[in-house]
């Protein structure tokens, strides 16, 4: 018996309880993935996440990972699975957020003094904004720009302007345009293969 | 056996999956929750919500719902699960957009034409804010200010300035102020009660 219905035997889904499960694949590629020294390698593996995500059809053209930053170890892992979990929130850093909260115990990545970053493959929406600060990482990598992911039609809410500085003034760093170009294709990928942007009509 | 002993049996907690479960309190109470018709009981419904979070002792001191607006159904609810979850994105109103959206089977409250409103305690965080406008739902009504969440040493994150026009571009209607003072009283109790004024810090 799968897990699914394990939990959907015991538990009522829905108004009670919400679940955030990765997909096999990507569960699969944590077991093999090693530690990440540079902030190129952290990159290439999250855009490597987002373009399997497109092609697997298990979500959205993004992808982060929450990494811890002395020893490179990949803490956890999201990608955007808004569409196949019926989930608005299910962002990839969100995801990646939860999951790491999860995997360290607690929910302030920064406890104890230990370091973690976020790695996003596109800058944040103003959801995933707002996410950043409450997780207790201390930095933020990014590859494209949020103006990326609007000319492909996703909007990007109601973000503050000056989002870097209110980041940079909250003690977290924040690094841009890591192999932009990288992470842009894997957008232009998901919209060649008719993916969809969900909720843009509004 | 529980649910919980079920899951995590079978699955692994942390790297893969995660979930947000409610209170058992908050369960039986939306069991024996009927129609709410006007602003003021749906208000008074979350602001409850948020007290017995509190007194129980099962989070912070804020509570929102999702309400179908044409009928007054309890769509789900949420409250502040962030240090018993150990999950900084367990928000109540992320919780009650989350569940609510597995109630109804889909990522956007909005699908079909069909109206629902998110009732919270307090105006919505930074992070909270960005769920809003992805949710789907038509209406924002909120009790208290986020000035009043400040005012107990809660961050409101990075948020846009001018957040209720940048929900009303996007066609939201927001109400602010609806018992604002039962709402309030709540924080104060929390804060009387020792509770977690979480990541405040950095």
């Amino acid at each position: 018996m799968g897990l699914r219905a394990c939990c959907a035997r015991v538990g009522r889904m829905g108004r009670r309880r919400v679940e955030i499960v990765l997909p096999d694949w990507l569960d699969r590629r944590l077991d093999t993935t090693g530690p990440l020294a540079t902030r190129s390698e952290r990159m290439r593996f999250v855009v490597d996440l987002a373009r399997t995500n497109v092609r697997a059809g298990t979500g959205g053209p993004f992808a982060a990972a929450v990494v811890q930053s002395s020893s490179g170890r990949v803490v956890a892992a999201g990608v955007n699975l808004v569409v196949p979990l019926g989930n608005s929130t299910a962002h990839a850093e969100m995801v990646a957020i939860a999951l790491a909260e999860a995997e360290v115990g607690g929910y302030d990545l920064g406890a104890g003094g230990t370091e973690h970053v976020l790695v996003c493959t596109v800058e944040p929406c103003a959801m995933c904004l707002g996410a950043i600060v409450w997780s207790g990482v201390s930095a933020v990598v990014c590859g494209g720009r949020d103006a990326d992911a609007r000319a492909i039609g996703f909007d990007e809410g109601p973000k503050a302007a000056d989002w870097v500085q209110q980041l940079e003034g909250r003690g977290l760093r924040v690094e841009r345009d890591v192999l932009r170009s990288e992470a842009v294709e894997v957008l232009h990928e998901y919209v060649q293969a008719g993916g969809v942007i969900y909720n843009a009509g509004r």
